[in-house]
Protein backbone atom coordinates (compact mmCIF):
# COMPACT_ATOMS: atom_id res chain seq x y z
CA UNK A 1 0.00 0.00 0.00
CA UNK A 2 1.52 3.18 -1.19
CA UNK A 3 1.75 6.15 1.31
CA UNK A 4 2.63 9.89 1.22
CA UNK A 5 4.08 11.43 4.08
CA UNK A 6 4.83 15.10 4.21
CA UNK A 7 7.71 16.82 6.64
CA UNK A 8 7.03 20.86 7.72
CA UNK A 9 7.44 22.97 9.67
CA UNK A 10 9.95 26.35 10.12
CA UNK A 11 13.70 27.30 9.69
CA UNK A 12 15.74 24.32 12.27
CA UNK A 13 12.28 22.57 13.36
CA UNK A 14 14.98 19.40 12.72
CA UNK A 15 12.63 17.49 10.06
CA UNK A 16 15.50 16.74 7.66
CA UNK A 17 17.48 15.55 10.32
CA UNK A 18 14.42 12.79 11.14
CA UNK A 19 14.35 11.52 8.22
CA UNK A 20 16.84 8.69 7.97
CA UNK A 21 15.63 7.50 11.05
CA UNK A 22 11.91 7.59 9.88
CA UNK A 23 12.56 5.65 7.41
CA UNK A 24 14.75 3.11 8.76
CA UNK A 25 11.15 2.33 11.22
CA UNK A 26 9.05 2.25 8.13
CA UNK A 27 11.54 0.03 6.48
CA UNK A 28 11.70 -2.57 9.44
CA UNK A 29 8.09 -2.79 9.42
CA UNK A 30 8.31 -3.83 5.03
CA UNK A 31 7.50 -0.88 3.91
CA UNK A 32 9.51 0.27 1.07
CA UNK A 33 10.31 3.68 1.36
CA UNK A 34 11.80 6.54 -1.37
CA UNK A 35 12.88 9.92 0.35
CA UNK A 36 12.94 13.37 -1.23
CA UNK A 37 12.53 17.28 -0.86
CA UNK A 38 11.16 20.30 -1.95
CA UNK A 39 12.34 22.06 -3.77
CA UNK A 40 14.49 19.84 -5.79
CA UNK A 41 14.31 15.96 -5.97
CA UNK A 42 14.94 15.59 -9.65
CA UNK A 43 17.39 16.98 -12.08
CA UNK A 44 14.91 19.72 -13.68
CA UNK A 45 13.54 20.93 -9.95
CA UNK A 46 17.26 20.93 -8.63
CA UNK A 47 18.32 23.53 -11.09
CA UNK A 48 14.93 25.57 -10.10
CA UNK A 49 15.59 25.24 -6.69
CA UNK A 50 18.58 26.60 -6.53
CA UNK A 51 17.60 29.59 -8.56
CA UNK A 52 15.43 29.79 -5.42
CA UNK A 53 17.49 29.67 -2.60
CA UNK A 54 20.09 31.50 -4.10
CA UNK A 55 21.31 34.92 -2.27
CA UNK A 56 21.61 36.87 -5.30
CA UNK A 57 17.93 36.13 -6.02
CA UNK A 58 16.76 38.92 -3.55
CA UNK A 59 14.80 41.02 -5.91
CA UNK A 60 12.94 38.13 -6.93
CA UNK A 61 8.76 39.53 -7.66
CA UNK A 62 7.12 37.09 -5.10
CA UNK A 63 4.77 36.10 -8.32
CA UNK A 64 7.60 34.77 -10.04
CA UNK A 65 8.58 32.81 -6.75
CA UNK A 66 5.18 31.19 -6.24
CA UNK A 67 5.37 30.23 -10.02
CA UNK A 68 9.02 28.86 -9.33
CA UNK A 69 8.04 26.74 -6.33
CA UNK A 70 4.57 25.38 -8.57
CA UNK A 71 7.16 24.61 -11.40
CA UNK A 72 9.06 22.37 -9.19
CA UNK A 73 6.65 20.64 -7.41
CA UNK A 74 5.11 20.03 -10.90
CA UNK A 75 8.33 18.28 -12.22
CA UNK A 76 9.14 16.81 -8.79
CA UNK A 77 5.57 15.07 -8.78
CA UNK A 78 5.45 13.30 -12.67
CA UNK A 79 9.77 12.36 -11.72
CA UNK A 80 9.73 10.92 -8.37
CA UNK A 81 6.49 10.99 -6.26
CA UNK A 82 3.77 9.75 -8.74
CA UNK A 83 6.03 6.75 -9.56
CA UNK A 84 7.23 5.94 -6.36
CA UNK A 85 3.15 5.52 -5.36
CA UNK A 86 2.52 3.90 -8.23
CA UNK A 87 5.10 1.19 -6.88
CA UNK A 88 3.51 0.61 -3.64
CA UNK A 89 6.37 2.50 -1.55
CA UNK A 90 6.11 4.68 0.86
CA UNK A 91 7.08 8.51 -0.05
CA UNK A 92 8.85 11.08 2.80
CA UNK A 93 8.86 14.13 1.64
CA UNK A 94 11.12 16.59 3.00
CA UNK A 95 8.30 19.80 2.69
CA UNK A 96 5.24 20.01 -0.19
CA UNK A 97 2.10 22.24 -0.98
CA UNK A 98 1.57 23.38 2.98
CA UNK A 99 4.90 25.01 3.00
CA UNK A 100 4.01 27.53 -0.15
CA UNK A 101 0.84 28.34 1.91
CA UNK A 102 2.92 28.67 5.00
CA UNK A 103 5.65 30.52 3.67
CA UNK A 104 4.34 32.16 0.71
CA UNK A 105 0.86 32.72 1.90
CA UNK A 106 1.31 33.39 5.53
CA UNK A 107 4.71 34.63 5.50
CA UNK A 108 4.67 36.94 2.71
CA UNK A 109 1.00 37.27 2.44
CA UNK A 110 -0.05 36.26 -1.23
CA UNK A 111 -3.15 35.36 -2.01
CA UNK A 112 -4.31 32.54 -0.90
CA UNK A 113 -6.74 32.05 -4.19
CA UNK A 114 -3.65 32.75 -6.00
CA UNK A 115 -1.78 30.14 -4.05
CA UNK A 116 -4.34 27.09 -4.08
CA UNK A 117 -4.75 27.94 -8.08
CA UNK A 118 -0.82 26.80 -8.70
CA UNK A 119 -0.93 24.25 -6.15
CA UNK A 120 -3.81 22.96 -8.10
CA UNK A 121 -1.41 23.44 -11.44
CA UNK A 122 1.09 21.29 -9.84
CA UNK A 123 -0.10 18.76 -7.53
CA UNK A 124 -2.94 17.85 -10.24
CA UNK A 125 -4.83 17.24 -6.73
CA UNK A 126 -2.43 14.68 -5.10
CA UNK A 127 -2.75 15.15 -1.38
CA UNK A 128 -0.76 13.57 1.71
CA UNK A 129 -1.86 11.18 3.70
CA UNK A 130 -0.40 12.28 6.76
CA UNK A 131 1.49 15.52 7.00
CA UNK A 132 3.71 15.43 10.38
CA UNK A 133 4.19 19.19 11.14
CA UNK A 134 7.31 19.95 13.36
CA UNK A 135 6.33 22.73 15.56
CA UNK A 136 8.62 24.56 18.19
CA UNK A 137 9.02 28.58 19.06
CA UNK A 138 10.76 30.50 15.60
CA UNK A 139 13.57 31.64 17.96
CA UNK A 140 14.75 28.27 19.22
CA UNK A 141 14.47 26.99 15.36
CA UNK A 142 16.07 30.08 13.75
CA UNK A 143 19.25 29.36 16.76
CA UNK A 144 19.48 26.15 15.39
CA UNK A 145 19.70 26.64 12.13
CA UNK A 146 22.82 29.35 12.82
CA UNK A 147 24.11 26.71 14.38
CA UNK A 148 24.22 24.48 12.05
CA UNK A 149 25.77 27.33 9.09
CA UNK A 150 28.12 28.13 12.17
CA UNK A 151 29.72 24.35 12.22
CA UNK A 152 29.49 24.00 7.67
CA UNK A 153 31.94 25.45 5.29
CA UNK A 154 28.96 25.77 3.15
CA UNK A 155 27.95 29.50 1.91
CA UNK A 156 26.44 31.83 4.60
CA UNK A 157 22.50 31.56 6.01
CA UNK A 158 20.19 31.31 2.73
CA UNK A 159 17.68 33.49 1.52
CA UNK A 160 14.94 32.49 4.25
CA UNK A 161 16.99 32.69 7.29
CA UNK A 162 17.44 36.43 6.33
CA UNK A 163 14.44 37.08 6.43
CA UNK A 164 13.20 38.93 9.40
CA UNK A 165 11.82 37.37 12.77
CA UNK A 166 8.77 38.50 12.24
CA UNK A 167 8.40 36.65 8.77
CA UNK A 168 9.07 33.33 10.59
CA UNK A 169 6.49 33.81 13.60
CA UNK A 170 3.94 34.60 10.80
CA UNK A 171 5.08 31.63 8.94
CA UNK A 172 4.39 29.10 12.11
CA UNK A 173 1.19 30.51 12.61
CA UNK A 174 0.31 29.33 9.40
CA UNK A 175 1.51 25.84 9.53
CA UNK A 176 -0.22 25.93 13.23
CA UNK A 177 -3.83 27.05 11.31
CA UNK A 178 -3.34 24.41 8.76
CA UNK A 179 -3.10 21.79 11.54
CA UNK A 180 -6.68 23.21 12.63
CA UNK A 181 -7.93 22.93 9.20
CA UNK A 182 -6.98 20.16 8.43
CA UNK A 183 -7.02 18.10 11.45
CA UNK A 184 -7.54 14.58 10.27
CA UNK A 185 -4.48 14.95 7.92
CA UNK A 186 -1.96 17.20 9.24
CA UNK A 187 0.17 15.76 13.03
CA UNK A 188 1.67 18.25 15.16
CA UNK A 189 4.70 16.61 16.44
CA UNK A 190 6.18 19.10 19.14
CA UNK A 191 10.15 19.81 17.85
CA UNK A 192 11.62 20.60 20.91
CA UNK A 193 14.09 18.54 23.05
CA UNK A 194 17.07 16.37 21.69
CA UNK A 195 16.80 14.35 19.00
CA UNK A 196 15.98 11.05 20.03
CA UNK A 197 13.29 12.99 22.22
CA UNK A 198 11.86 14.41 18.61
CA UNK A 199 12.70 10.33 17.05
CA UNK A 200 10.38 8.90 19.41
CA UNK A 201 7.57 11.54 19.21
CA UNK A 202 7.30 10.96 15.30
CA UNK A 203 7.65 7.00 15.83
CA UNK A 204 4.75 7.00 18.25
CA UNK A 205 2.52 9.52 15.70
CA UNK A 206 3.44 7.79 12.54
CA UNK A 207 3.04 4.56 13.58
CA UNK A 208 -0.12 5.14 15.88
CA UNK A 209 -1.48 6.86 12.30
CA UNK A 210 -0.64 3.65 10.38
CA UNK A 211 -2.33 1.47 12.81
CA UNK A 212 1.01 -0.35 14.27
CA UNK A 213 1.33 -1.24 17.69
CA UNK A 214 4.40 -2.45 18.69
CA UNK B 1 5.20 58.69 -24.93
CA UNK B 2 5.96 54.75 -23.75
CA UNK B 3 4.97 52.13 -26.15
CA UNK B 4 5.39 48.32 -25.75
CA UNK B 5 5.97 46.53 -28.71
CA UNK B 6 7.12 42.73 -29.31
CA UNK B 7 7.96 40.88 -32.35
CA UNK B 8 6.67 37.18 -32.39
CA UNK B 9 7.01 34.49 -34.88
CA UNK B 10 8.31 30.40 -35.31
CA UNK B 11 12.09 29.46 -35.82
CA UNK B 12 14.06 31.38 -38.01
CA UNK B 13 11.79 33.90 -38.93
CA UNK B 14 14.44 36.52 -38.51
CA UNK B 15 12.93 38.74 -35.98
CA UNK B 16 15.65 39.25 -33.69
CA UNK B 17 18.24 40.50 -36.82
CA UNK B 18 15.26 42.82 -37.51
CA UNK B 19 15.37 44.32 -33.60
CA UNK B 20 18.64 46.55 -33.79
CA UNK B 21 17.02 48.37 -37.15
CA UNK B 22 13.87 48.77 -35.42
CA UNK B 23 15.90 50.40 -32.64
CA UNK B 24 17.83 52.47 -34.86
CA UNK B 25 14.93 53.29 -36.69
CA UNK B 26 12.81 54.92 -33.64
CA UNK B 27 15.82 56.28 -32.17
CA UNK B 28 16.29 58.73 -35.57
CA UNK B 29 12.21 59.43 -34.60
CA UNK B 30 12.98 60.65 -31.06
CA UNK B 31 12.22 57.34 -29.21
CA UNK B 32 14.19 56.22 -26.49
CA UNK B 33 14.65 52.49 -26.69
CA UNK B 34 14.88 49.17 -24.43
CA UNK B 35 15.90 46.23 -26.06
CA UNK B 36 15.32 42.72 -24.66
CA UNK B 37 13.95 39.69 -25.20
CA UNK B 38 12.02 36.41 -22.92
CA UNK B 39 12.61 34.48 -21.90
CA UNK B 40 15.55 35.83 -20.12
CA UNK B 41 15.83 39.47 -19.94
CA UNK B 42 17.14 39.88 -16.55
CA UNK B 43 19.12 38.08 -13.93
CA UNK B 44 16.65 35.64 -12.72
CA UNK B 45 14.38 34.91 -15.63
CA UNK B 46 18.19 34.34 -17.79
CA UNK B 47 18.34 31.70 -14.74
CA UNK B 48 15.26 30.01 -15.71
CA UNK B 49 15.87 30.40 -19.33
CA UNK B 50 18.93 28.63 -19.17
CA UNK B 51 16.55 25.31 -17.47
CA UNK B 52 13.98 26.01 -20.41
CA UNK B 53 16.48 25.99 -23.36
CA UNK B 54 18.80 23.28 -22.33
CA UNK B 55 18.00 20.10 -24.18
CA UNK B 56 19.17 17.88 -20.62
CA UNK B 57 15.34 19.19 -20.22
CA UNK B 58 14.01 17.03 -22.36
CA UNK B 59 11.52 14.92 -19.85
CA UNK B 60 10.11 18.32 -18.74
CA UNK B 61 6.84 18.51 -17.83
CA UNK B 62 4.02 20.28 -19.86
CA UNK B 63 3.14 22.46 -17.21
CA UNK B 64 6.70 22.69 -15.78
CA UNK B 65 7.31 24.35 -18.47
CA UNK B 66 4.51 26.79 -18.43
CA UNK B 67 4.98 27.66 -15.09
CA UNK B 68 8.90 28.37 -16.08
CA UNK B 69 7.76 30.72 -18.72
CA UNK B 70 5.16 32.70 -16.18
CA UNK B 71 7.97 32.88 -13.74
CA UNK B 72 10.32 34.61 -15.81
CA UNK B 73 7.93 36.52 -17.60
CA UNK B 74 6.78 38.09 -14.15
CA UNK B 75 10.43 38.79 -13.25
CA UNK B 76 11.40 40.69 -16.84
CA UNK B 77 8.22 42.28 -16.87
CA UNK B 78 8.41 43.84 -12.67
CA UNK B 79 12.87 44.41 -13.81
CA UNK B 80 13.00 45.61 -17.14
CA UNK B 81 9.72 46.33 -18.86
CA UNK B 82 7.76 47.82 -16.33
CA UNK B 83 10.52 50.55 -15.33
CA UNK B 84 11.32 51.46 -19.40
CA UNK B 85 7.59 51.98 -19.83
CA UNK B 86 7.65 54.39 -16.51
CA UNK B 87 10.39 56.02 -17.96
CA UNK B 88 8.40 56.78 -21.25
CA UNK B 89 10.41 54.71 -23.35
CA UNK B 90 10.04 52.38 -26.33
CA UNK B 91 10.24 48.47 -25.41
CA UNK B 92 11.47 46.21 -28.31
CA UNK B 93 10.61 42.59 -26.98
CA UNK B 94 11.48 39.55 -28.77
CA UNK B 95 8.75 37.23 -27.77
CA UNK B 96 6.00 37.56 -25.45
CA UNK B 97 2.74 36.30 -24.08
CA UNK B 98 1.66 35.49 -27.76
CA UNK B 99 4.51 32.92 -27.81
CA UNK B 100 3.52 30.72 -24.74
CA UNK B 101 -0.22 30.94 -26.51
CA UNK B 102 1.49 29.84 -29.67
CA UNK B 103 4.01 26.87 -28.31
CA UNK B 104 2.46 25.77 -25.32
CA UNK B 105 -1.38 26.58 -26.37
CA UNK B 106 -1.01 25.53 -29.99
CA UNK B 107 2.20 23.80 -30.19
CA UNK B 108 1.61 21.42 -27.35
CA UNK B 109 -2.25 21.47 -27.03
CA UNK B 110 -2.08 22.70 -23.37
CA UNK B 111 -5.11 23.94 -21.82
CA UNK B 112 -5.93 27.55 -23.32
CA UNK B 113 -7.62 28.57 -20.04
CA UNK B 114 -4.76 27.61 -17.63
CA UNK B 115 -2.12 29.59 -20.09
CA UNK B 116 -4.53 32.39 -20.22
CA UNK B 117 -4.34 32.01 -15.82
CA UNK B 118 -0.58 31.84 -16.17
CA UNK B 119 -0.25 34.81 -18.56
CA UNK B 120 -2.18 36.61 -16.11
CA UNK B 121 -0.85 35.83 -13.23
CA UNK B 122 2.74 36.99 -14.59
CA UNK B 123 1.71 39.79 -16.89
CA UNK B 124 -0.71 41.15 -14.27
CA UNK B 125 -3.20 42.66 -17.57
CA UNK B 126 0.37 44.47 -19.43
CA UNK B 127 -0.19 44.09 -23.05
CA UNK B 128 1.73 45.13 -26.20
CA UNK B 129 0.57 48.23 -27.90
CA UNK B 130 1.75 46.70 -31.02
CA UNK B 131 2.99 42.73 -32.18
CA UNK B 132 4.99 42.16 -35.21
CA UNK B 133 4.06 38.75 -36.33
CA UNK B 134 7.11 37.49 -39.10
CA UNK B 135 5.23 34.96 -40.52
CA UNK B 136 6.99 32.64 -42.95
CA UNK B 137 6.74 29.23 -44.25
CA UNK B 138 7.90 26.50 -41.33
CA UNK B 139 10.37 24.88 -43.74
CA UNK B 140 12.36 28.30 -44.78
CA UNK B 141 12.44 29.15 -41.09
CA UNK B 142 13.58 26.02 -39.58
CA UNK B 143 16.45 25.78 -43.06
CA UNK B 144 17.84 28.94 -41.52
CA UNK B 145 17.56 28.34 -38.28
CA UNK B 146 19.84 25.19 -39.11
CA UNK B 147 22.19 27.16 -41.11
CA UNK B 148 22.99 29.57 -38.67
CA UNK B 149 23.97 26.57 -36.10
CA UNK B 150 26.29 25.27 -38.56
CA UNK B 151 27.38 28.98 -39.09
CA UNK B 152 28.29 29.04 -34.74
CA UNK B 153 30.42 27.56 -32.42
CA UNK B 154 27.63 27.28 -29.92
CA UNK B 155 26.12 23.98 -29.05
CA UNK B 156 23.58 22.10 -31.05
CA UNK B 157 20.53 22.40 -31.81
CA UNK B 158 18.21 23.57 -28.92
CA UNK B 159 15.29 21.78 -27.51
CA UNK B 160 12.77 23.69 -29.58
CA UNK B 161 14.49 22.83 -32.93
CA UNK B 162 14.50 19.33 -32.23
CA UNK B 163 11.03 18.58 -32.12
CA UNK B 164 9.00 17.38 -34.89
CA UNK B 165 8.19 19.28 -38.08
CA UNK B 166 4.40 18.87 -37.01
CA UNK B 167 4.91 20.89 -33.94
CA UNK B 168 6.38 23.85 -35.98
CA UNK B 169 3.49 23.57 -37.78
CA UNK B 170 1.04 24.06 -35.26
CA UNK B 171 2.92 27.08 -33.36
CA UNK B 172 2.39 28.70 -36.58
CA UNK B 173 -1.18 28.22 -36.89
CA UNK B 174 -1.38 29.29 -33.32
CA UNK B 175 0.28 32.66 -34.04
CA UNK B 176 -2.08 33.27 -37.36
CA UNK B 177 -5.05 32.59 -35.37
CA UNK B 178 -3.67 34.66 -32.86
CA UNK B 179 -3.27 37.70 -35.34
CA UNK B 180 -6.81 37.14 -36.96
CA UNK B 181 -8.51 37.51 -32.96
CA UNK B 182 -6.59 40.55 -32.61
CA UNK B 183 -6.38 42.23 -35.53
CA UNK B 184 -5.82 45.90 -33.82
CA UNK B 185 -2.67 44.70 -32.14
CA UNK B 186 -0.69 42.08 -34.12
CA UNK B 187 0.18 43.09 -37.63
CA UNK B 188 1.84 40.53 -39.41
CA UNK B 189 5.09 40.99 -41.53
CA UNK B 190 6.32 38.67 -44.68
CA UNK B 191 9.57 37.83 -43.05
CA UNK B 192 10.28 35.84 -46.61
CA UNK B 193 13.40 37.42 -48.60
CA UNK B 194 16.08 39.33 -47.32
CA UNK B 195 17.05 40.63 -44.49
CA UNK B 196 16.68 44.45 -45.90
CA UNK B 197 13.51 43.16 -47.88
CA UNK B 198 12.12 42.52 -44.43
CA UNK B 199 13.76 45.38 -42.64
CA UNK B 200 11.65 47.72 -45.20
CA UNK B 201 8.28 45.99 -44.27
CA UNK B 202 9.33 46.18 -40.37
CA UNK B 203 9.81 49.46 -40.93
CA UNK B 204 6.69 50.72 -42.86
CA UNK B 205 4.57 48.78 -40.50
CA UNK B 206 5.82 50.59 -37.13
CA UNK B 207 6.10 54.15 -39.08
CA UNK B 208 2.12 53.11 -40.09
CA UNK B 209 1.40 52.13 -37.13
CA UNK B 210 2.66 54.94 -34.93
CA UNK B 211 1.30 57.33 -37.60
CA UNK B 212 4.56 58.62 -38.80
CA UNK B 213 5.03 59.40 -42.48
CA UNK B 214 8.16 60.33 -44.38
Amino acid sequence: MSIFITLEGTEGCGKTTQIPALARLLETQGYRVTCTREPGGCNIADAIRAILLDPLSHGMAARTELLLYAAARAQHIDDVIRPALDRGEVVLCDRFADATRAYQGAGRGLDPGLIETLNDIATQKLEPDLTLLFDLPVEVGLSRARQRQAASDGPAEDRFEQEALDFHHRIREGYLRLARENDQRIRIVDASGTIAQVAQRVESTVLGQLGITR
